[in-house]
């Protein structure tokens, strides 16, 4: 399946020369390829590239005079969502993770997952292991939390959310990653273009690692229920939502609304246009 | 100048089979160079191995079985600390930084630097930027805190410590880490065997990146002023305690008392016990 | 039915005069009749005394000297437990709530009920209101929380035993509080000499302010279900914890470990020690 | 010195009958006297009246109906600032502070003082005791926070002040008190009309109980310092803003922004237009 995504944002700088650092770029990897993309500045700025070797974060960076700033990213990438027969998926034990992915499993600013111990346990503890408990915990999120535009900020953490039992995409997700984490599943957060999503912004998802028939992996999940499961493009990965900002500026620098979009190529316009009417009606 | 280091950890199984991770070895890198060492387990286990590529921290796993388990580490171990001049050392700006090292401007979870911005501008916005700036943070931090054992926990973050007034080492670095990063300045967790450091045990102090006549380097910095400057043999580099935890056990396990040491075999016994006397006498 | 209630308390002051107020003495209160009462001081100190108006709280206040202070309070107690139809008891609605009702719907140190706004309202906001409303909410409380001693401090709230899932009776009354003012239910704290406690000791339970046949009164609930509940002798109503601690020492002073006991004299000697036994095997 | 006083609260009830309770006519004790008043209500419903003994707030009640209501509160009131030798103003200790001032020594919603013992210790421990150490609290406050509008929010509290160092009259307030109560200075939440406040609003100012040459006695202080301390017409008093709100409706109700005004009767027409010159220019 191909999806077209894009996005448009807009600054203004209001000092000499602010840096701003970009992840707005779709990641390079296994079920996901990028078949065409561009990345257009204005003014047309030098950029410094970064690729984090343990995540694939494409971040980028340019230092921007006094004036206006707007950067255009469009891609067409394929995603090749695998079939998973979620029975055959199980957790992984601490004594074969893999080292590297072990750092998934503390806790991060925005996921206090050694305050989630107790809470994590009580609730889904006696569950069986496997992909089911995520999926378990990903329900309990969907069904016990409302999902309420403005109820939570930059400084709102999974223990936060789990009180005021409200919030959006990042925040469904952080607690998701609590929970997983509480429970010695490593777990971490994923940036998205997502089909369906409306109205249409960055999505965020998370990715818990378990163990398939063909040895450990990273599964995605949406405790949000927003999105089409297979229509995620992912951007950047980790382990909350302060890695994988997809701009942090620095200096005097104004903000406009970020539009982003996605299209799916290979559906015909009516499935589109019937599904846009659907996710219109249930918004 | 060289230095004695060891450890000696000792734990009992309760279950079948508990992994454990460790990260108590001597780190190889520039200006620590590790002479001899030698690690071992008792019973005699297998060690699986990982060096984190961006911190060159030294992991290893053993998977112990229900019994007790014994880890003595030694090593001898040499520092070349530079001669530095602190007045050329500066704060390096957000354009420059490299992409690398820009994590470690962001909050983790024991150092919410998102919260303390307004804070830290108050107390040390308006100082000159450079090295100053940080021995200026970690002077405040001394000057307003009491070094309490037992007055915090591993719940324990920034935030706390700040309105708490008191706490131990890990509390005192993860607050000049966090006013460090509120200012624009990345800084991070660093564990390490501490020369003079009374009663011995493990260390934490924090590094913040600046920018000397050769280019941006990691520069150490203990507030609590505990130990030997010129004595610090850095073992873990992280975000915050969370990452270089010196021993992380799964599974039902009870923790003997750590004993540390370290010796400087570069100075004569008469120095060595007046320093100890000395510092006996301090504490 | 009576009840022998008694409590010892030691003390040992280090420096010249310390003032203690106490609150330790069974209330004068509809229901509750103190048939007779001892007090006695050691050394003999003479008592301040002050009855709260509008809660009958009964605190005394003593300067003791350098040295030892013993305190001992004995009383028995009848109480007219009144039987009660729960269907016939309701929720009163803000417009006929008593205005001196009205602060116990208020939020308070360790009842941050401004916070639990949109959990309650998720839990218990659709159930019938009434008397069964409070008692869903302490069954939640029961269900989902683990008592554990030990498992918070003096500095613990609502709003963290709901993310720990943990705590003792202090912290589920607190809870259940904090559950009833965000649906509107005044609620407030209840400190007790508690038959059946077992091991004894000061208990912590609720009221809830509902209208039953007779009019609106505080009706009594305790989500621990540690104690039975006809055998609660009342010591202290407040906010929250902070009002009725049952000691409150100023100055350099040492604290014994309370004792409290408490003995139902209506009831033959082999149902209590069946009792016993019973509470023994449970606990 | 006379002051007209007067505010002007609009509100639209969207449902069948919804209680309003109201705090907002001038107290009635020793040093204010109240001249004349007139409280106006549209429809002109009936008020149902309480008057809190032990803190002379009046609170009133009214029953709306769907529809608009409006509240007009205006008074002349007499105030006779008594002249203050702060010299002459001490603490009073723990032994000899009235029962019923007691419960200003705990904490309560918006002021965690147990969590505030060390930070005041460390900060005020050292100064002599009296009026001015509260005075030198309120300087510290004054220094080192940021008055800003909007930066705080119903649920901030002390603890949260005091590491933003920043908010508005209220957060101010919390802090002083929760300062004053970790050094066993009993405090409490004083609301008020304030002369030469600018823009002109409900003011929060704080009171500290200290001895004077003529016995114990509430004494009143400022840390925003942002009105005429001779001016203050004081309206509610409580632990903190939970318990002197100026409205607490209960239902569906939309709030106009409140209009308050305050005038001195005593101060020819060219002094009150400087001042108010000088408060514009200041501000």
């Amino acid at each position: 399946m191909r999806y077209k995504v894009a996005c448009d944002l807009d600054y203004e700088v209001n000092e000499g020369c602010a840096p701003f650092v970009f992840n707005i770029e779709a990641q390079r990897r296994s079920g996901q390829k990028v078949l065409e993309e561009s990345l257009t500045l204005s003014p047309d700025l030098e950029t410094e590239r970064f690729v984090t070797p343990e995540s694939g974060n494409r971040y980028f960076r340019v230092l921007a005079n006094r004036g206006d700033l707007s950067v255009r990213y469009e891609a067409v990438v394929e995603l090749a969502p695998e079939a998973l027969d979620p029975a055959t998926v199980r957790e992984m034990p601490a004594a074969r993770l893999p080292l590297q992915v072990m750092p998934h499993l503390l806790p991060s600013r925005y996921v206090e997952s050694d305050l989630l111990q107790t809470f994590a346990g009580k609730e889904f503890g006696h569950l069986p292991q496997g992909y089911g408990r995520v999926v378990a915990i990903c329900n309990w999120i969907h069904d016990h939390l409302d999902y309420t535009a403005g109820s939570s900020d930059e400084h709102t953490s999974a223990r936060d959310t789990l009180l005021q039992r409200q919030g959006v995409c990042r925040d469904f997700s952080h607690l998701a990653i609590g929970f997983c984490r509480a429970l010695g599943i490593p777990a971490r957060f994923v940036s998205a273009y997502a089909w369906r999503l409306s109205p249409p912004d960055f999505h965020a998802v998370m990715e818990a690692w378990l163990e398939g028939p063909e040895g450990g992996a990273w599964f995605l999940f949406d405790p949000t229920r927003k999105a089409a499961p297979d229509g995620l493009v992912r951007i950047g990965v980790g382990r909350d939502a302060a890695e994988v900002a997809f701009c942090s500026p620095h200096g005097q620098v104004k903000c406009g609304k970020p539009e982003v979009r996605i299209e799916a190529l290979d559906r015909d316009e009516e499935e589109q246009l019937t599904v846009q009417a659907v996710t219109m009606a249930a918004a």
